[in-house]
């Protein structure tokens, strides 16, 4: 099933940015970053389970905020894109 | 049924903050901001067909990226929250 990842924080710290990285990873071994804080990832419910725990010890429950979307199996007429597809790279060096 | 947008610009822009704001208001007429740039709107689908055409009257192709995913009418059992509930209000005055 596909499961949407939005991810809220500020990364205007660096622990934000750190923050962010992390949630980008784990969600990047299930699926993939469609924008700066939206994931998209195929998993099943073991693995779904799994992602919420790995994610829960990443994040700052009382900074951020995360929402877990259940879009099922027959997602793909349900997902519609306009604009861009690139999100800014926020995990690229950062230039001070 | 639930549709659920996600906004991605560069806010660093005041034509971009101006963009997100615009989006974010479209957006309250039908539903709620869960996100800095996440909205959860409750439509029909002649709204929704409505309010695709705002929006994409509203945001530039060339920078930003929007999505719609349709969550269908059954979609309480789909959402999960962690973390803290309100985002950073970023329609609010800008300290410079």
């Amino acid at each position: 099933m596909l499961i949407l990842i939005t991810y809220d924080v500020s990364t205007l710290s660096s622990a934000g940015q750190g923050r962010l990285r992390r949630v980008s990873k784990i969600c990047q071994n299930y699926g993939q970053r469609v924008q700066n804080s939206v994931f998209e990832c195929i998993v099943d419910a073991a693995q779904f389970a799994e992602l919420k725990i790995k994610l829960n010890s990443v994040i700052d429950p009382t900074e951020d905020s995360l929402r877990f979307y259940q879009l099922g199996n027959n997602y793909k007429n349900k997902v519609e894109h306009v604009g861009i597809k690139q999100s800014i790279d926020i995990e690229g060096p950062l230039i001070l």
